[in-house]
């Protein structure tokens, strides 16, 4: 196999859709599209999200020291796109996209009515990285539609179909594919001792 | 659509599976699975992975500064659990899977040469959050097998086979499916001004 080596780029296979609540000073219902973020920690159980001072967003998780981060599936594929392409300093994305804004009921913060869950999060830390800002969100609560929990009562990515996006190397969205094998489980016949 | 308050827990869909490569202070390469991160700076390019102190990784990554983070393909996903099962205190996880430990040329981390691509980092910031850690890592370099690279030159999340984790809710690996549309794209249909 022929190695190449790239220059530092922003790569990494797959990155999650996220959808990101918050209210503006105004009190005005957003909702923006990131996919640079994840969960970060276990206890307290908390999601990073990095966020361009550039958004409207980034102003509105300080103001109002929260956020919810909702997960599309793909019949809402083109919502998240769209919610992704315009600023809410000049567009009603929730109006324009026929989403629902409910309000939170743990954190000053709306959330998508119609996405399979929404994780609910104060503020907890932010940390200015560069051109991005990392925010750390402590979850308070899920909100989930209860035909997407699994046997644990958790959300279920086969039922929630949620949504990937290749990123740079291929700016495509993609479905959640075929079960591999099941995890803390399937190497254990490469064990040796 | 009935909705249900969860409380607070470590659920987003999908989590990537990221193979963190690093030396220990006796010079020995290993490797740890993470889920829990993603790429989190444009510029500097940055990526984040959250550790346990508990993990050999986390005192490997402040010892050397540096750490690497590969993409494993469907055909490691038994390599990728297993590196997740054990520890690198006591176990080889190199020679255990077979994977091949190459020395970055950019930072002072290995990274296994089968993978499709690995990320080269420096540590650039750590946080601690609470049982976890973030290490975000400024990514000076990638080295990927020349026939992943998309008609953009970098790695196309369909030739790379890259694989996710589903989570607490549903604990198996997945394949990336179907294409569900263009990125910054398909949602223009619902643009109204």
């Amino acid at each position: 196999m022929k190695k190449i080596h790239l220059d530092p780029d922003t790569i990494l296979h797959p990155h999650p859709v996220m959808l990101v609540g918050t209210y503006g000073a105004d009190g005005k219902p957003n909702l923006m599209t990131a996919s640079w973020g994840g969960i970060c920690c276990s206890d307290p159980p908390c999601v990073a999200v990095s966020l361009r001072e550039a958004t409207l967003t980034y102003h509105n998780i300080l103001h109002s020291q929260a956020f919810t981060v909702g997960v599309p599936s793909r019949k809402h594929v083109a919502a998240a796109d769209y919610i992704g392409l315009v600023s809410g300093r000049d567009h009603d994305k929730f109006r324009d996209t026929g989403l629902t804004a409910l309000q939170s009921e743990r954190v000053q913060a709306p959330l998508a009515g119609e996405l399979p869950f929404s994780l609910e999060c104060r503020l907890f830390q932010h940390h200015k990285l560069g051109l991005h800002t990392i925010f750390i969100g402590e979850i308070l609560g899920i909100l989930a539609d209860e035909d997407v929990l699994g046997p644990i009562g958790l959300p279920d990515i086969e039922k929630t179909q949620a949504i990937l996006w290749g990123g740079l190397g291929n700016n495509h969205y993609f479905a959640v594919g075929e079960e591999l094998g099941e995890a803390f489980s399937v190497g254990k016949s490469l064990k040796t001792s």
